[in-house]
């Protein structure tokens, strides 16, 4: 069993994910910069457990309050935590689910302990409540998958990325429970390798039929018919349905079209951002050209050079055959199926 | 100045461009043998310079002949080096060159003295017409660039990949040297990073200004109207105008066309293998998968995943713009336009 997060009595045991396959270790983080650098490191990522991660720094963030610091020290984690990463939406909407409890309990004149405690059991609901929407997402995303499937996917949506058996990959476990997985494709998913490194070890520890490929080589085994879907995550969807995940994506929704594959994108709720009402609003993180021109510390490139290094891309509403939530799967028009399926939010 | 490859009296010296950019070295071969590995281990690399290398290992392999072990040399050199790698058809011209070279010169009773300078005379021949074919096509495709170009450009196609300035390379020189390029952006090329490794090193050497991004950024980019046009080398082309190139040629040709960019290919009529009528007849190479799962000697991936790892992918006809050759621009419809410049071959 992975646990890439958990709540530790006054800390938040993170596994650093930069290290895997290769070593499996922790970071134990015991104040809200720890929490907030293994963020921006990618020691701990993926859209959901990003989320996760924020909620517990939270409850990390007033561990050590006073009932004269407790407002000061609340407000300067939850700035700290939300500086972090831009693009992905499911930080922003873990940060304000423990804002509005917090509130509440403030609210309500509780004591700082309580407070204290409120928060800690806020942020294990919100992990708690995201491994039960992941087997939702599985189940809803499985019945779209046929018999001997082949299904490409892009970076990693695992139990590495969630707090539960994934997204993306979630959907890929339970169809595979099911029978109906004959091959799975795993983008290697440069710069991180998070496919090679991340999907592909979650891919062998399920027994799930698998072959690594680098992102290039996915669109000649579309035209090979060697791909009967593709399934994806995101870190953030505008009300359109345009969407923001790990940059490589957005090529594939094109090649999926042209080559008449069914396009999937899988994410809990949280991960829906209907005050962004199109991709354009969506902020894309660029990271350091270092992650491009260097595989770990060995540089792969003149140390000169000028590299681009946008951490995700938009893909077009138009693109998608299929958002799987837990609430269900919706198909276009998607800003009329948002609205039927969150108005209950 | 680059030699990638160069005769040197009795020795065969290539630059190992697995090193580079880190190393500069020097591999010095004196046997069929050791060319011939040279080539399958990707030491010397480029659809033009493997021909160039394997007429020179031909030259090689009769270098200590006696007249009774002549034929028998040059038999087991033709069958050596025919064996390296199999998708480039500039190897297999250039060993029929040779083999219509040694033909001649023993029909017209020559001394093996006289056929051992025949070949080396024969082998710096291919090599310095490339050099004139890369200008040529140089030229011929600059004409095609439009001022403050963004091009983008996958693999390496240029000094490091033939006997002169490039071929797709050869014509971002040219137009940089016209002033016209106000921007290259160079795919990485996974998995073997020529892009990376050789081309940014190259952009860099001549001062033209470059961006190094993932292959699958390369989408994105066109999205966003930063790239002018693409253009690629090529490996082999059939008759119908299909041709095999570095894997990921294909993709970025499907994103070409769904984006309204031009998509070019420069190659020597070397490269045109009109005895295939179409891409389905290219025999494309598999190599390790170790090549995907790590890089270097550092893994990336499981031990145990199993990954694929073909060196080329087909584009159909189709999403070609035009082909650049020394003997001018080949616009479609293709199979008229190589019969036009071709028959006077």
């Amino acid at each position: 069993m992975i646990c890439p997060v958990r709540w530790s009595d006054g800390a938040v045991i993170i596994l650093d994910q930069r290290e895997l396959p290769g070593r499996v270790t922790y970071l134990t983080c015991r104040t809200v910069e720890q929490v907030a650098r293994a963020i921006e490191s990618l020691a701990v990522r993926g859209a959901p457990l990003i989320g996760i991660t924020g909620a517990y720094g939270m409850a990390l963030g007033i561990r050590r309050s006073r009932p004269s610091t407790l407002e000061r020290d609340f407000t300067a984690a939850f700035d700290r935590i939300r500086r972090t990463r831009p693009t992905a939406v499911n930080l922003f909407w873990a940060l304000d689910k423990m804002d509005r409890a917090y509130r509440t309990l403030v609210r309500n004149r509780r004591t700082v302990d309580q407070v204290k405690a409120g928060l800690a059991a806020e942020a294990l609901g919100i992990h708690r409540d995201d491994a039960r929407t992941c087997r939702m997402i599985g189940k809803n995303g499985a019945c779209l998958i046929p018999r001997r499937a082949r299904i490409l996917t892009h970076c990693n949506t695992g139990s590495l990325a969630t707090g539960g058996i994934g997204t993306a990959l979630g959907v890929i476990r339970t169809a595979h429970r099911q029978g109906k997985v004959s091959m799975v494709y795993a983008d290697e998913t440069r710069p991180l390798l998070q496919g090679s490194r991340l999907t592909a070890w979650e891919l062998l520890q399920h027994h799930i039929p698998a072959t690594l490929i680098c992102d290039s080589m996915a669109a000649g085994l579309m035209a090979g018919e060697m791909v009967g879907c593709v399934i994806v995550g995101a870190d953030r969807i505008a009300a359109n349905g345009d969407f923001a995940n790990k940059v490589g994506t957005y090529g594939l929704a094109v090649l999926s079209r042209h080559h008449g594959i069914p396009f999937y994108v899988a994410a809990p709720v949280s991960t829906f951002d209907l005050s962004t009402s199109n991709g354009r609003g969506i902020p894309i993180e660029q990271r350091r050209g270092e992650e491009v021109t260097a595989i770990g510390r060995i540089a792969t490139a003149p140390a000169t050079i000028q590299a681009h290094n946008p951490s995700f891309d938009v893909t077009p509403a138009r693109y998608v055959t299929a958002f799987i939530t837990e609430r269900g799967v919706i198909t276009p028009p998607f800003r009329a199926g948002f609205k039927a399926k969150f108005d209950a939010r």
